[in-house]
């Protein structure tokens, strides 16, 4: 059985316009491959409410996760929720158990209506809970929408994860050694092709002037793995190559 | 006259395994706007080559300009020009110049089947020279294809970015609030509205335990740019909201 496919949509004009350096990208993919899920692509896009529609309209049916950050705020820039509604044809509620979480949290008196936005979500909606600072996320069908804050966007996920089906998790094994990329291609690829099922990765680096590649082997297969990396090692240390482990 | 749209492509496994932090997206998103081409989409794809073909197709009829990074390096895996040669319909081809280049740095002895990988580009395309490592990137109609390694892109882009045709560079100004985004959100709305060419994002943060907001301001008309600013500050302080530039 093959893992389940999984797409990132960021949904931010901040990293887009450069203000905002990315860390939601990283920390998902590590997450989602830790339990079984392939993560296949990733699209930033803008704060533009037909793109957020199109974009979901078009990756929720491709891949068996979507999972959104960015945009479910209280200020007029924050539409994924409208956006969201709309991609799905349905209106968009105040959902009564979201709107408890923000008048235990914030007081029933202080819930003014900018932030009672925040516990609209499109009809049928199941909420995604948010320990970190309370106005949730939710899911419709096979879209995860998250904030976009990165210790808020992981307090979500970190409650949903045991809801998501995996599969078998990826593992890696990485080997550093300290020459040029085009020293290894050869023999690199060569064992590429005895383990096609094995993804094997080669990214050149510099260190102190010089030149190293890190070699990187990944499969769901733990036995294939070994003995592919064991035959890395070998071929290696064939050429007179020193490696050390990542 | 509207600036020129672009996109970026990331071809990278290692993204998408969570296994390396990109930094490329916001490196070019900066330069992007500096020079007056506004970046509207990215893409984060894995080394797959239909996947390429494909969006590379989709993307380049899509926008002005289409920046790859990623997959031009000497290994297996390394799959961005052959691609690339598959999606104009061309033959891939030694390129002269770019042979010389490496010939030139390793020495004619020195290039070896697997160096020489290098020197292959899409029949037709263009060098973009890489002053960093001498392997060069190349354009092909709108789509200009660099490498992955961050400082190697970086050199690529600086000798590129003189033949790009921008528009007006695009200003931002931004004011620190630290009250949290819903204190601000119905007086920053009503402003947006008054200026609806302005660019407007809300970004919320936590410094010492205390909510504070970001407002964004971006446009390529100055005057407009620093009228919405003026108005943005006299708003906050007559809500008695202090106010910081960042």
């Amino acid at each position: 059985m093959t893992n389940p496919r999984a797409c990132i949509i960021i949904i931010g004009n901040e990293i887009l316009s450069g203000r905002t350096q990315d860390k939601n990208i990283q920390y998902l993919a590590i997450e989602l491959n830790n339990i079984g899920i392939k993560l296949e692509e990733v699209r930033v896009i803008p704060d533009i409410e037909q793109t957020i529609i199109d974009t979901v309209n078009e990756l929720r049916v491709k891949y068996d996760y979507v999972f959104t950050t960015g945009g479910i705020g209280p200020t007029h820039d924050d539409i994924t929720s409208e956006s969201m509604a709309k991609a799905f044809g349905v209106n968009i509620v105040c959902n009564p158990e979201a709107l408890k979480i923000l008048e235990d949290h914030y007081g029933a008196e202080n819930v003014s209506d900018t932030r009672k936005k925040m516990a609209f979500v499109p009809e049928g909606a199941k909420l995604i809970l948010n320990p970190a600072s309370k106005a949730p996320g939710f899911i419709m069908g096979n879209v995860y929408v998250m904030a976009g804050v990165p210790y808020i966007m992981q307090a979500m996920f970190a409650g949903l994860k045991g809801e998501l089906k995996g599969g078998k998790p990826t593992q890696t094994k990485s080997i550093v050694v300290m020459v040029g990329e085009s020293f290894i291609a050869k023999g690199f690829e060569d064992i590429q092709k005895q383990y096609p099922e094995v993804e094997m990765g080669s990214y050149p680096f510099i260190k102190e002037n010089k030149w190293g590649t890190t070699l990187v082997l990944r499969s769901t297969d733990e036995e294939l793995l070994a003995s592919a990396y064991q035959n890395l090692k070998e071929f290696l240390h064939s050429q007179n190559i020193e490696t050390e482990e990542e």
